[in-house]
């Protein structure tokens, strides 16, 4: 039994799909948000998407860090990824503008204070702000906030986003075709739209890497931050404290281990809105890698290829630390984690260049990651410097 | 320090309010729920209402009723309970009709299996499927499950609902003047589109009617089933299992501590949309008697009034059963539940008898609870028969 089965994590939610599988599906089997008629307009020219999506355990890294530091500056961060796991998804069906949002918190207020509450939703008002700079208009209309201590040990951080967009602008990753190159977005480093280096973790595998890479000290001090019936040898098994010095690779910028697990996820927005405004249709397929991390593609695609992964970034860092402690193996790593590419552009490779400017033009490196291939069936496969993943 | 406060749980959330007040408040400020701008739309003539709510610790109900009886349709409650809590706010605006719904359901693994999701997930299909008879349209579009055990202890079922209606269909509560009288629906007994008797509960007080009512056996048998941090003596302090039997007042029929506690929380929508369409005119405000209790009017009245509710219903048996066991006063009693009447519509006195025939219609008690005087101050005065209580 892997480490994440046993922390009762799965990240390819086989019963969920099962569960659903009867409900209304949408128009675009393929697309990365299920996409309905528009319900809300009665426009057979629009469509709309809700989408819903939070933190995660997350959450629980902030309120350690806030607990050891004092730094009550995190929970914009849990804000922010509450947004963004919401947002970068819907940029992957076409969507960047014209949004409404709201967000719901479960608290437990012996832990959580209404300075942590106030954090969230100021911090949140603040991301919405900033990116209405970059022609992104979100809404926020509110939200609940439920005092549930019985049922959640310190706080659950959701947002729910719906939208309407012209029918005729929706990515549906039905143009992925055999000869496409996949461009990929670091999800590493500073963004221009960014204050701080960002390690690239994004707001998946975070019950992994915490455990992994916190020490047991965690446990005994906060017990409120695990499930206590988790078996011992699975908690808080690291080697650091949040607090811990580390030197950036290739830098003499100092940062922690706490700053890298909980830099905010990165939103892909500036850069997308761009190329859907202006190469709308050089885009063949978008894909968010979050939970799945490099093998989300597989969900999405339109028919039988291969796609070849050939060329990814040197994982950032934070994937090192989270390696080293956790002694998993690649193929493990791959599977949970974005390994340093959080977006995958879908495009002819004359098309490529475009995509990489706009995210160069951004501050954030990009390259052609792969390549999408002729097959008989679906695989994936990931070829490493010295070795060769397959899923 | 009350049982209440003890518990971790605030009925009133003066901090998120506090936290809250920066954001935008929207188009009428005494209205139930926030009304905005037709974001979605672009249209004057509409606006838009987003919401979010939940069955709160209710769900832990279900999961002890589950785990002690094997019987999962519990969790179509759990469901409706999600449902409703935003439903019966948004009829309070007036919109019953033309709603995208999404959910997010936050669970333990190690408790939670995949059946209890599947019976949520179609639960609130099957819910939607019979509102649609009654002319209420939702549209489920999907949602997120999350695998979050060191964040949720059991299981968190949240819902969002998003809609557009038009402007000049909203009730805003600021019609409410000095002369009106108030209509309560009861929240209990059977309507006639439901399919057992209702408590009358709701989704409300549910962690104080828990703790209060049922047996310390179940603090030793279900440790996941409450915060471990809470004093001992606020821990399940009453006398019942939830299966133990219970005859209603004034009939033979038996029913359990159980399923009094799990009576999903009732919908009004089959009686409001009758009344919004066809004698929108004669409703000067809507009332749901959720988190708040009876006190919950005070929130929303559109000046100074005296609100006299001297003619509420008897309390309904599940009442009887939580303060016998908690030993509340009926002033906490008062201000956390419902105590019998969870929908109120103001209006002209001889308007009253229009809104209590579409009650009665549907099988639900209406009659006028009280009524709205002219005052310097915002007072509440709740007369008992033989008690006279001031908010």
């Amino acid at each position: 039994m892997s480490l994440y089965s046993k922390r009762g994590v799965s990240a390819q939610k086989e019963e969920v799909h099962a569960a659903t599988k009867h409900l209304n599906q949408g128009l675009y089997p393929h697309a990365f948000c299920k996409i309905y008629p528009d319900f809300l307009g009665q426009d057979a020219n629009w469509v709309n998407v809700m989408h819903a999506d939070g933190a995660g355990t997350k959450s629980i890294l902030a309120y350690l860090y806030w607990k050891q530091t004092g730094d009550s500056s995190v929970w914009k961060g849990i804000a922010q990824d509450a947004i963004v796991m919401n947002l970068d998804d819907l940029l992957c069906v076409g969507i960047y503008d014209n949004i409404v949002f709201n967000s719901t918190i479960d608290g437990n207020k012996h832990f959580i204070p209404g300075e942590v509450l106030a954090a969230i939703i100021n911090g949140s008002q603040e991301i919405f702000d900033l990116l209405n700079n970059y022609g992104v208009h979100i809404h926020y209309l509110g939200g609940e906030t439920a005092d549930v201590g019985d049922v959640v040990r310190t706080i659950a951080v959701n947002g729910t986003m719906t939208c309407r967009w012209p029918a005729d602008k929706i990515i549906s990753n039905d143009k992925i075709a055999a000869g496409d190159v996949i461009v990929g977005f670091a999800s590493d480093g500073q963004a221009n739209y960014e204050t701080e280096y960002n390690s690239g973790l994004g707001s998946n595998g975070l019950t992994s890497a915490r455990h992994d890479v916190l020490s047991k000290w965690y446990a005994n001090e906060f017990k409120e931050s695990y499930d206590n019936n988790l078996p011992n040898d699975v908690v808080y098994i690291g080697k650091h404290l949040l607090t811990d010095e580390i030197t950036l690779p290739n830098s003499t910028q100092k940062t922690t281990i706490g700053k890298l697990l909980l830099s905010p996820t990165r939103t892909y927005a500036p850069v997308l809105t761009y190329l859907l405004q202006h190469h709308f249709e050089e885009i063949h397929g978008l894909i968010h890698c979050s939970g799945g991390g490099q093998t989300k593609c597989m969900k999405y695609l339109p028919g039988n290829f291969t796609i070849v992964k050939d060329n990814l970034f040197t994982p950032p860092v934070i994937f090192d630390i989270i390696q080293q402690n956790s002694g998993s193996n690649n193929k493990e790593m791959y599977e949970v984690f974005n390994m340093g590419c959080r977006m995958e552009v879908y495009c002819k490779p004359e098309a490529a260049a475009i995509m990489i400017a706009a995210a160069e033009q951004h501050g954030i490196a990009a390259q052609i990651i792969g390549r999408v291939e002729a097959s008989d069936t679906k695989q994936l496969i990931i070829q490493l410097p010295n070795e060769e993943l397959r899923y």
